[in-house]
């Protein structure tokens, strides 16, 4: 259990309806901004709200929520953090699932059950309540900057278009971030690299409507087929990337990367219990952690084409898509990995079909972090005094393309450390997160703070 | 126009919803088999309804609608003749296109519009008349069996799973067929040929859920980049079919069939005009003739799996269907044809996926008939008669499943000869039939009994 004041104070916040992603959903998020405005401003914060100059730009159809900006000077010669986080949630869908209203924090068992409980509100909440009781009795303070946006589970595009244009208000030594997973059985973890995501639609269009298999067939181009020949023509058998000149530049790991992956990675065994299946995606002859963190990938997230009913209904389909993303690893870029992709598909287009490339989103690249800084020895210290096990590294596969936006904007050395675990059920129904999280998060604010201040 | 009592009794028929796909038109579909039944009773045929012994043997959820079949016993010695029509129509929608409600017959410049007004009761029902027209003056009378069935737009499987033990009753010399189009500008066309036609569905899984393409992107098999690779694998980049033992045993066609076929092909300008893109389907170097007439096809009739919505959702699939058909020429038989095809998925299911057809409907083989055969003869010549062009041969790319059943069944020669044209635009809203080609098909009637009956 954590003090009443505070747990308060975490509910209030879990009850704004903060989804992001839903324009219904704005006024909820400007409120929830406010008053995350108004609980830093007692700390001695100075919030703004900003928005994007032109909504429009960044994709959104409506007005995106804003992103809470705040800061606090420390003294003359103490460094600069700049802290993330996002106050936006994932839609409660399928309500019905919730044993409890997703927007009702209800505690049981050591847990709060609520949308948000963890990602991010909990976890990033739990951090500034660190930072408060550390601001309480540090006599050395940095100067503080929090970021706090409400798209991040939309895509944070408002953030990410407006960072460029914010280096000095965001210039920093180091970039926290609370919005990841500890490892198993809550030991902590650094993460020192994650890929980066860029994703499109590709669109084939043959004949101009659904023409009879029959009368048809033999003559007319099929969209259904040309897109599983345009699609598979992305791999070689052995599962690995087809596309000349997408690897151009990869950075591979170095020996002291792999050698601590392996360490926090998963079993193959463990890998098939959770997904119920081998592992066996990716290139053939190249380990687990190869693959799923030192490897780009080129994944389709869905195709769809002609019928897909009851029964059958024999058409020769005019169109197709395919969604596809990539994930990148460092040395590549978003816009040289996509070029080198779109080269290969216009050059794969099949016979009769009219290829049309569609919400193009760069994304950002991937990133990682040299493990012997001094930042991580650091951090590994701190945690270390945490938990007895100290830390594990992890290469995430997965991105948080704002982090690579706010990196680059604030010139800061990122360390993202979190405590977030499987059974949070982040994203799904029953999202919770426990007391003992809320607390690890707090005392590693705290900690890292004092130690980051010297 | 026509007499307005044979109006009349059209316009009657054509007002039953008959529907015979939907399960809540089950009594439109009975009170106009009953209907057709009394009209055939006045012209002294016995009539009877049949439905089969085990509806659910068939694939139907629910009770089909019911087959009519009829019988005038003719005189003695004179050849039996056996007529096939469908009662049954396809849905109306979508109703809001009609400009005028779609069970309403609705006369325009000399056109009926109405669903079923051509496909298939105007067409029977034509023909039909024309039968009473010449039972009204003929002196030596052949014995005619009439079957309607009420699910030809479904499938037909209630009169294909009865067919085989129907030998009895359905024997006969010829089988008439009018449901099929005559060439352009109402010039007759003589069936000649038919593809047949089979179908499934394959289904592959890999993980147990949709999972985040980040977070297990190169460890996850992707079920949507598996099912395009398993149906890439069917074709090889000619547009041959790359399955083994699929073209076991076919039959080529003969020199005066293609050269027959030529002439009533329709040209690369217009099927270009038609279609909107070139006419590159099929296998490169083969005729247009060829690869719509006389080659088979696997044909991918959708392909669905992941996201496909707005934006993107990067996942890796769990899941993935393919919907197929193929289209089969003489010599293969739909199982055989079959056997190859899932045999080569079998063989080339991807890493990771579990595999599974479904859904498969055998369907019918494909028939050519033979162009010199005295039933031709005298086709040509009573056509001829009508039209001074003469009749094209037309070896139709398209099938109908339930002609393959009869003809089996009944040992009798088909000769199909149908009076449509494009602008009728069956299946879509505001169908309609000319009662120019209402009395072509009466007039084709009277004249082929006749000649028939010798």
């Amino acid at each position: 259990m954590i003090e009443e004041n505070v747990q308060n104070e975490y509910f209030e916040l879990l009850k704004f309806e903060s989804v992001g992603g839903d324009p219904s959903k704005f006024r909820e998020c400007v409120e929830c901004a406010s008053y995350l405005r108004r609980w830093l401003g007692k700390l001695g914060f100075e919030g703004e709200m900003l928005y994007p100059e032109n909504g429009a730009a960044t994709g959104a159809a409506s007005m995106p929520p804003p992103v809470l900006f705040a800061e606090r000077k420390g003294d003359e010669g103490a460094p600069t953090i700049l802290f993330y986080g996002h106050y936006d949630v994932q839609p409660a869908d399928p309500v019905s699932e919730w044993q409890t209203p997703p927007f009702e924090p209800t505690v049981r068992d050591g847990r709060v059950f609520c949308r948000g409980s963890q990602d991010d509100k909990g976890q990033f909440f739990a951090f500034l309540c660190g930072m408060r009781d550390y601001l309480a009795s540090a006599t050395v303070k940095p100067t503080i900057k929090v970021v706090l946006e409400g798209q991040e589970e939309s895509g944070s595009a408002a953030l990410s278009a407006m960072a460029p244009s914010m280096r000095r208000k965001l210039a920093a030594d180091v970039l926290l971030v609370c919005d990841t997973g500890a490892a198993a059985d809550l030991r902590p973890a650094i993460i020192a690299g994650l890929r980066g995501v860029s994703h499109f639609t590709v669109r084939l269009r043959g004949v101009n409507r659904d023409l009879h298999s029959g009368e048809y067939g033999g003559i007319a181009p099929n969209a259904a087929q040309a897109m599983a020949e345009l699609v598979s023509s992305l791999h070689l058998r052995d599962g690995s990337i087809a596309v000349s000149g997408f690897r151009d530049g990869i950075l591979p790991p170095e020996y002291d990367e792999l050698r601590a992956a392996e360490l926090s990675a998963p079993s193959k065994e463990a890998l098939e219990a959770d997904m119920g299946c081998e592992p066996v995606g990716g290139q053939l002859g190249k380990s687990i952690v190869q693959r799923n963190s030192f490897e780009p990938t080129i994944e389709v997230n869905g195709i769809h084409s002609g019928y897909g009913g009851p029964g059958a209904k024999t058409v020769i389909p005019c169109e197709a898509i395919a969604k596809i993303s990539m994930r990148l690893v460092p040395g590549q870029t978003p816009r040289a990995a996509f070029e080198a992709v779109r080269n290969h598909l216009e050059a794969n287009v099949p016979r009769g079909m009219k290829m049309s490339i569609e919400d193009y989103n760069p994304g950002a690249g991937g990133f990682r972090l040299p493990l012997a800084s001094p930042l991580f020895r650091l951090a590994e210290h701190v945690l270390s005094e945490m938990d007895g096990r100290g830390p594990v590294f992890i290469w995430d596969g997965a991105s948080i393309p704002v982090v690579s936006a706010l990196r680059e904007a604030s010139g800061a050395a990122p360390l993202i450390v979190g405590w977030g675990q499987s059974e949070d059920r982040i994203h799904s129904p029953n999202e919770s997160y426990s007391f003992a999280q809320f607390e690890k998060a707090r005392d590693w604010a705290r900690r890292i703070l004092s130690a980051l201040a010297g």
